[in-house]
């Protein structure tokens, strides 16, 4: 029997992960502070505040899980580059950990993140590209998978850090990049973006998922990154948004050459695709063209964050 | 008004600190298992287990300090490198500086370790020499260190990493290298050692304490190597201690050049002279030869360990 401890199951990834993690035959346990929405997903819910002191320890006693998927995180809009929160989360994942092997769990899968390596203009490779997070999350999630990296070599546990990159998804309210640009022409607004030329790896958030629940069910070691492999222009993300809400007159691409500021943030995906065998389902393009007729039919789904800027090195 | 609050007072470099930081005018208060050892020292003592959910908080609020100076880890001899209990000493380390930071602190120091660097024949230079730790211990001290760099520049306080080298003291039970050397030539036995040009950075442990409350006293940021800069072959220090016991037929130096397989863990003390401003106080062989005189007529401080071998890249 393979019972798994999910955390941040009623996250924007979380949410896509509990229905893949039951198709591979996980008995699916979520500790969440709200376990009815987890529930609602078809796993069995525990409540628990994962900050507060003993709440791992406590799930782990009642659930002993053979397998770990920690998601949650304080990834709170714009503020969780810089959170405090981060040093907490650093803290009581590590307890989390402890307690899931000293109950005798087998397989570790945590989540990392693109912002953990250095800019580069190539793509992303993991146990060979530089690590130079630029931000105390990108640092706090680097060190947490170091540790869980020693700490598996030396306790003879399995164990994998899937570094996300970019995502996107229907139900994300318009406090990122994508939902920004498609509520503002929902609106009639003009969009345009400051480094049209910024390369970023978009996937699908529910392949997303499913990516990290086929490396939960793997024996796939170390860091993989969680992503498409391919890098969208801002401006080509732009120009998409305008013509799926048939307002190509609402964004214009600007003048001239890809200019020399611009960055890129695209993943190597050949770990996820040879090592763990998963393929995206979904080409970002048509994704991205049903979201803004989801959205044309019946709205963004929350409130629209005026402060949203353009994407860049950093992350997800 | 300078307050300090000191972890690990009475550990083997926490009782060399506690009076240099008090002829620097701070008011030492030492959080502790026992704090009457702290209080002999000179400290304010206050009990406290700090790896208990929520002693770091506690503490903090009841002392309020300007200064924090953590040593404290687990470093029981032999079990430290593995031991689990480094990822919980990075959660309450984690726990006890945003704590520390929240209350209103200005300046942190923590304890690193010469284990964080990759091995290398040249001597280690902070922000330069890779970063490849070989041991959960050496990632665990790694990672935290890397957070308390990435959060002092996001929050704006000021923090410096000591790394600590390798050390030596007059009261060290002889469960590591030397002690173990000394005790077993004042029992007439011959020793050796495997890997004898292996070269290593050896400070008297008081040093090494003056050194650390000197960088906590100073403005100086980041990592800062706490060592003398110079390497000792285990060679050189088996026959200093077999003559300083008047012994040297207990020891017999192996015939021929350092061997390929020798290592170097050797410190460049740049930072720790030039902008510390700190220089050792005790040359290194007449310091050991003090020891053997002490342990000589009184006997050692402890029960010897059978199972001490040679030091090599690891750390102390």
């Amino acid at each position: 029997m393979k019972r798994i401890l999910l955390t941040g199951a009623t996250g924007f990834v979380g949410r896509c992960v509990v229905g893949p993690l039951i198709d591979q035959g996980f008995e699916v346990h979520a500790a969440c502070r709200n376990p009815d929405r987890a529930v609602a997903l078809g796993a069995v819910g525990h409540a628990a505040d994962l900050l507060a002191a003993g709440a791992g320890e406590d799930v782990i006693r009642r659930v002993r899980p053979t397998h770990l998927l920690h998601l949650a995180w304080d990834v709170t809009h714009g503020a969780f580059w810089t959170s405090p929160a981060n040093l907490r989360w650093v803290g009581r994942s590590l307890d989390l950990l402890d307690a899931f092997v000293r109950a005798g769990g087998e397989r570790v899968v945590m989540a990392g993140t693109c912002a953990e390596y250095a800019p580069s203009d190539r793509p992303l490779v993991e146990g060979r590209s530089a690590l130079a997070p630029g931000s105390l999350y990108g640092t706090a999630k680097l060190s947490l998978g170091q540790i869980l990296r020693a700490d598996a070599a030396q306790r003879g546990y399995s164990a994998a850090w899937g570094r996300f990159f970019y995502m996107v998804g229907a139900d994300e309210p318009p406090v990122r990049f994508i939902p920004a640009q498609i509520a503002a022409v929902l609106k009639g607004a003009p969009i345009s973006c400051r480094h049209p030329w910024n390369r970023i790896d978009y996937m699908d958030v529910r392949d997303a998922g499913a990516a990290m629940a086929a490396l939960a069910g793997s024996r796939v070691e170390g860091p993989v990154n969680i992503a498409s492999g391919e890098g969208r222009s801002l401006d080509s993300i732009c120009r998409t948004v305008a013509d799926a809400a048939g307002r190509p007159d609402l964004y214009t691409s600007p003048d001239g050459e890809p200019d020399e500021g611009s960055s890129a943030t695209v993943a190597s995906v050949l770990r996820l695709r040879d090592e763990v065998g998963f393929v995206p389902e979904r080409p970002f393009d048509a994704r991205l063209r049903e979201i803004v007729s989801a959205w044309v039919e019946r709205g963004p789904p929350g409130p629209v964050d005026p402060s949203v800027r353009d994407v860049g090195r950093r992350g997800p």
